[in-house]
């Protein structure tokens, strides 16, 4: 008899993968834009960070490290953070992980008690969905408000929260509308945060790849006193999403920290050698960066401009590398419309409602695809849609 | 508030090593002997394993892997346990995690509910002790006999199976024991799973690192056809600890494995370029494994006669590279004895009762130091024991 806890865990992204493999097994060329994983398309970590990493491994740090991560690791987390935000971190409040999924779990793993709440965004990258469920308690989906560049509706949080509330959690940039929040957006859910003695969870994971200015929301949170628990890490910043290198910063709030390295410990250990990796290039140079992010907006515009041509409603995404449009009016059953897409024309992308209630009648594009590839993949998509009208 | 799951998560090995770290913050150098690391002391991972790990880095293989682990990986280790075990592994039952840790976590995550009960080794590696507990149930301890060479006392766990009960889980060879099971007791363990449709979990992360005839516990419960978790990696076979490259496979349960692989989708993949590495190495030459057997078979037997000659009776280690001596005749505060011992002489080990209840009275020593380590150690053991008389 399996737990019911199981039974909460959906990965949308991932759940679209099976019926694709099965048209592969029949011989079919799945054009993917399902994941977003640059290393599946045409990017790889830089040179300098797998040079790193290959000294860590020849040069023996192959053993356990500290459950927090290592001292070279936090320290050069810290330093980041004072360099990009100015914010003044405690070394000893900051734990590694593989990568961020784990410090999302830690963090509701020590907060959620059956039947706590946590306001989670929608549409969501999934596991924020998952997890509250998974340790017994509610995710409250709030509603990221695409007439206003998906950016979270304050009123809309404001009405959901109740005594049950423990967690907020943020996602800026975000997955999946490509969104990067506007400073009052961040100011606004702060203040809520700390009227109501919520702990925010903030996922930075993009912060470095955004095509207009960005504002870190931690940076606001730890002036106003919240307890605030900012996440980050290498896969995307550094396009080593297979190092499995993420981290937790903890502010405010030295119980949750505590409690969350009781969990870590459990888990013995982030991989030490790309720990030593991330310290030495975590404030290296950034010309990579700067080449990747070109080739990104380049094809993120193309996504977009595509979309709208096309009778896809689409906001322009302004970080990230996801676009997530409307299906035509969005009155539409848009994971049938998916795995239909898929079947008939072998174009694999993820359902809007597998992203959370207010994802509905919407599909997630990756945009990081060579150009080849969504050309042919928005010529598929358009006619496709000729079959539907 | 933090959840109350939080307080049932211990960990000994760990925890330990806070009162060390002030000692070293106050210029004192302190002889380790707690955590089972070999990378921690004169090994590391083989040349061979090392350079297959470089080689997938370069080439790119920097990207998200399959959530249960490539298929390069999950056919190599489908292979090994045919080689070594005469097992058949349908390798999409196979799941790869960063180390073994997540994958207890995911069994007794998709096992235990509220009230159920968890059969676990006394002493035990303390993940054991934990999870149950994390996830509402409860860890039932189940005597491990000193007095026969610490093989599970089959008559102890008969009486403590209830209705509840839905996990066995075995580590064999054992930590922190260093014992390595008859072929009598794993029989009997396995027909009391059958009969009462217990779930095994068998942790099998030392069975190359024994010195006398080792069986596998899996081999006799899948002919039994029990519903068995086999658990394995790289960690201690291949001295890489901090690859955190880890594998379950499951046999006669496919349940169990949908529910576990659900789980393993939320921590998105293992470490990508390592899976690759364990991938060439797996079913590769095994000489650096010879070599480090006779170093590691030596300093256990040096810990062990030791022991016996300083008051602290032992039972010679049969794999791994534990001891878990009992401390004089077991009448103490095994506890307050291993930090008197580290504040006083600067050594430090384990409190047995870290372990469960059976291990109380006793503590558990490292044997990987080299051996001037060990007679520094064991010298400074001598002297502590006499002030103590």
């Amino acid at each position: 008899m399996i737990a019911k806890r199981i039974s909460t865990l959906e990965y949308a992204i991932r759940d679209v993968v099976l019926p694709a493999r099965e048209l592969e097994k029949g011989g079919h060329k799945i054009l993917k834009l399902n994941i977003g994983d640059p290393g599946g398309y045409d990017f790889d970590a830089p040179g300098y960070a797998k040079d790193a990493y290959i000294k860590a491994i020849r040069e023996g740090k192959n053993y356990y490290a500290d459950s927090g991560g290592t001292p070279e690791a936090r320290r050069e987390i810290a330093k980041r953070e004072k360099r990009l935000n100015d914010l003044d971190v405690d070394e000893e409040r900051v734990i590694v992980g593989d990568g961020v999924s784990p410090l999302i779990q830690y963090v509701f793993g020590a907060l959620i008690e059956k039947g706590d709440e946590a306001l989670v965004p929608s549409p969501s990258y999934p596991l924020y969905l998952s997890f509250p469920k998974y340790f017994g308690g509610k995710s409250i989906e709030y509603k990221c408000d695409e007439g206003n560049g998906w950016n979270p509706d304050l009123e809309d949080i404001k009405e959901k929260i109740t005594p049950k509330t423990k967690i907020i959690s943020v996602i800026n940039p975000n997955n999946p509308t490509g969104a990067v929040y506007s400073k009052e957006t961040l100011k606004g859910i702060v203040d809520l945060a700390v009227d109501n003695e919520l702990t925010i969870t903030s996922d930075e994971i993009y912060d470095e790849l955004t095509f207009e200015k960005y504002t870190c929301l931690t940076r606001i949170a730890v002036d106003a006193g919240a307890s605030v628990v900012q996440m980050n890490g290498m896969s995307k910043n550094f396009f080593a999403t297979g190092w499995r290198i993420g981290y937790g910063i903890f502010y405010n709030s030295d119980e949750l920290y505590n409690a969350c390295a009781a969990e870590a410990r459990n888990h013995l250990c982030a991989p030490t050698p790309a720990q030593f990796a991330m310290a030495e290039v975590l404030n290296g140079p950034r010309d990579f960066l700067e080449e990747n992010k070109r080739k990104i907006m380049k094809r993120a515009n193309y996504c977009y401009e595509r979309c709208n041509e096309i009778g896809l409603p689409c906001v322009k995404p302004k970080g990230a590398f996801y676009a997530f449009p409307k299906i035509g009016d969005g009155n539409i059953d848009d994971k049938k419309w998916v795995l239909d897409l898929l079947k008939e024309k072998y174009v694999l992308t993820v359902f809007g409602s597998g992203f959370g209630e207010y994802g509905r009648g919407h599909f997630r594009i990756v945009t990081l695809p060579p150009e080849g590839v969504l050309e042919e993949a928005f010529s598929r998509i358009e006619d496709f849609m000729k079959t539907r009208k």
